[in-house]
């Protein structure tokens, strides 16, 4: 579950509006095939492991890290059926999809057929790796990643506004991989002022990833941005399920404030400023306990001589 | 070698004025004695883990994580005759002393007794672990940690100096076990108007450790206090090799400001704060390229929910 679990990453963002699945079909210990949602949303991660394993797929176990599709597109057949017509004579499934559509009807259907069915398998790390397909199909929001980088004082530039370079190499390429993940990048009418920003993913091969562009501001948007007015009108963005916060402090204090980041991307240079411009401004905090349990750390790695932590939302509210 | 250094760590601070020195002999592959500096410097390590080691000495090698003493005193031999005395075959030496009267002197009178000498073993962490009374002999300075306790976002208080609490109990208690490894610890004058610290070691067994109250002001200090005027002033203080500076953004400024902080503990809360009271305030840095290469990350922990960080100049100007 693992792997497809990892295979399910190579779908996103590009197979919105559908999730980005992975699977893997074992047959007498052996991988016969493996797949992940294509870009667009099809073929299903399901669909391209069973074209791969062929015949192999009779009397297989199949693994997939969100319950299969038991409604008929006029896309596609639904991959129940497809899991069904194989021979699939076992289905892994890692979390239940909650599509009102399909919801509990894959697994129903291919019990009906005489599969065997273990579900929850790493049930909670699939919903991470689909976050914000989760997000949009469950709570109706987009998924929102906030992104700062800082000295160890927490500052993201000089008092004069200088912020080239605080991170290093390493760290800043690892930014524009996150980049490539999302399906827009958000800045505030500040940063966009001061920095006019590309927000282009300046990675070989992933250059055309690179994401939508959002503006933060009640005014209008230039030409090649879109406008949006507050943290909740995302909401109403279609096609917009992942986004990137990238700056600067007015932008990140808004989704904070409103309780809509739902992830943290810390990077920090070893380096001290003082007197420096803040990370945030006021979130309208008034008592340290109401900071505590929001937020737990979830994956910590070097990258060159800068730090990135990640931080996920435990807590709302 | 490192268990010799681990030892030496348990006569820090109380060896002062003389090095914590760690000693242990092996014969046969056996540990036959341990030793380490003793409160107010004596006995020496060596001293130690010879009677410890008794006959067993004889033919047997001796780690030592400072080379031993060549010159007398009134309070004693000195440790290159009694290791000589005692018979020991072999002397592995860490780093070499650089007081005036040993410097080489101890290892050169070792072998011309016929014993083996092996120098520069782990020779920087045993400067590490000695690193207040090194920087004092070496280069006339008190040795002086930074301790910074802040949210993610580089805040030490609310904006209305709201401060309790930010770290957890863990991170606390860390705090008090810091405090007794250093002979002062230094706060500036709002510290102490807003706070009124009792800077002492809150911990079972430790209490006897609470080290000098130091007062960063040009003015007078109250009682039970010692006034300094400027970090450079440290370094005429009689009896102080190592400080703590626990705050706030302008005792911690200053120092760094003066290139007088050699290490740097952050403890960092998983919160966020948003235009609350910044780690530190302006230091005169007008280049980012300025910032880098100075520090770099030697230690790294989890105290509950809190992250320890432990940095160390490697640049000095």
């Amino acid at each position: 579950m693992a792997v497809a679990i990892a295979l399910s990453e190579r779908g996103r963002p590009a197979s919105a509006p559908n999730p980005n699945v992975g699977c893997v079909i074992i047959s007498e210990g052996r991988v016969v095939g493996r797949g992940w949602t294509q870009n667009g949303g099809r073929p299903h991660a399901e669909a391209m492991a069973l074209a791969a394993a062929d015949d192999a797929a009779r009397g297989a176990t199949a693994y997939v890290s969100l319950e299969p599709c038991a409604h008929a597109s006029p896309r596609g057949n639904c991959c129940t059926d497809a899991l069904i017509a194989a021979g699939i004579a076992r289905v892994v499934v890692a979390v239940q999809d909650p599509d009102p559509r399909t919801n509990g009807a894959g697994i129903a259907r291919l019990r009906a057929a005489g599969l065997e069915v273990i579900e929850g398998v790493l049930a909670a790390d699939a919903r991470a790796a689909m976050a914000p397909w989760w997000s949009r199909a469950t709570r109706g929001r987009a998924f929102v990643t906030l992104k700062l980088a800082t000295s160890l004082d927490g500052c993201i530039a000089l008092a004069d506004g200088t912020s080239r370079w605080i991170t290093g190499d390493r760290a800043r390429a690892h930014g524009h991989l996150e980049r490539a993940r999302h399906q827009a990048i958000l800045v505030g009418r500040g940063t966009l002022d001061a920095d006019a920003p590309k927000l282009d993913v300046r990675l070989a091969g992933l250059e055309q990833r690179s994401p939508q562009r959002l503006l933060l501001t009640r005014g209008a948007a230039p030409e090649g941005w879109t406008a949006v007015a507050s943290p909740e009108s995302l909401d109403s963005l279609v096609g917009v399920d992942s986004v990137l916060v990238e700056g600067g402090a007015g932008a990140a204090s808004a989704f904070l404030a409103a309780d809509r980041a739902d992830r943290l991307l810390l990077y920090r240079a070893p380096i001290l400023i003082g007197g420096g411009r803040p990370a945030l401004g006021d979130m309208g905090l008034t008592d340290l306990a109401d900071a505590h349990g929001r937020w737990r750390r979830t994956d910590s790695r070097q990258l060159g001589s800068d730090q990135l932590d990640v931080y996920e939302r435990v807590r709302e509210g």
